[in-house]
């Protein structure tokens, strides 16, 4: 059984990563490619619990209002210490065993996340988050992280507009001003320049499909050989 | 206002440390010593949610023994960061603010138990667990640490006797190997012998009062002449 890859999509919200993982998804079952579709957050069952205490539900009446209010703040770092615990625990039970089985892992959202959106968008110690990701990972890195590009202008517009067609509760990262998109994503592009092999850099303002068949040769390309990825 | 003292008591369990906290806590309390007597795990609201997750109600019933195997494992590196967050909870809106109105924090089980126990017990990464201590303690290291020493044999003699009396129920610990319970005590020794200005050995196996006032006498000597602590 050969080791699997594991293939990381990154990028500001509104990048399309997410579309461009599920076309890559698709590909990859119609051709019969062994892989695996995960994102981080996980999801794995402690995952959920530990949801329930960082992100209350949102709440629908006045009611539920007043006891998200009683739900306990975690302070800064304990918030990182609940997401990176939230981490070892996908990497370990999802990731992990999927590699072992030879599969390509086809992750949404990874590390650099992390240290685009808490270090260099929140502002948190940036030494500290590499330190809890290199705990959490128990030094797991990417095969390859394909980094969506977006100008900040571009993916407010995205999300405006997938606003203006759902049910309008804005999430979290809807508050955080311009400054807060534009650090996040030049910090995604200096960890970019300080790794160039590891990651590929996509112009995320391309059409979808025309951007698919990039992502897809450039997988051929990373992966080209490997019995679990043969076009 | 001046800024307050972090005393730890540390030891093996059945060690008496709780009950020498105790003493000191009445004697600060007699005296009009502004105090807070805390303990690790802090019992924040936010560690109360974390503990639901790492350690589920004790099954009462064979019903709630099923739904007890249903909840999700940790993996030991989510447990420790799970630890670790519920330590960086108690320690930013307990310990620090106690500290800075000027008071004498006693701490029953700080850093140096998750060492000891984490790391020397059960042989996880010892570098690991000591970055996860730094992050979550932001640093804050005891002003001084009481060891309260015991042979192995005589605190599992303290254990059973006070099992014996009680309603019987074996906490996790209880049915680790004497081997574990050696190592732990042996790793608090050496975490002591590596800063010996921190650490103030005391032989637990003194009687209680006797063992109060050399207590006593050395929080006296190593807090003389701070205002919070005058007798």
């Amino acid at each position: 059984m050969t080791q699997g890859r594991l293939i990381t999509f990154e990028g500001v919200d509104g990048c399309g990563k997410t579309t461009q993982l599920r076309l890559v998804s698709e590909r990859c079952d119609a051709l019969g490619i062994p892989f695996l579709a995960t994102r981080q957050p996980g999801g794995t069952p402690l995952g959920l619990k530990i949801r329930e205490i960082l992100l209350p539900p949102t709440p629908v009446d006045a009611h539920s209002a007043l006891s998200y209010e009683s739900l306990p703040v975690p302070t800064p770092v304990a918030e990182a210490l609940l997401f990176a615990a939230d981490r070892a625990q996908h990497v370990e039970t999802v990731i992990r065993p999927a590699l072992a089985a030879g599969k390509l892992v086809l992750c949404d959202r990874y590390t650099d996340s992390t240290i685009a959106y808490q270090g260099y968008g929140r502002g948190r110690d940036i030494k500290v988050i590499e330190q809890l990701v290199a705990i959490a990972t128990d030094g797991l890195k990417p095969d390859a992280t394909l980094l969506f590009d977006l100008p900040v202008a571009e993916s407010q517009n995205r999300l405006q507009q997938s606003r203006q067609g759902s049910t309008g509760t804005p999430d979290r990262l809807d508050v955080e001003p311009l400054e807060f998109h534009q650090a996040v994503r030049d910090g995604f592009l200096k960890l970019a320049a300080a790794e160039p092999k590891r990651f590929h850099l996509l112009d995320a303002r391309s059409e979808i499909k025309q951007l698919h068949q990039e992502v897809w040769n450039l997988l051929d390309r990373i992966l080209g050989g490997k019995p679990s990825f043969s076009v």
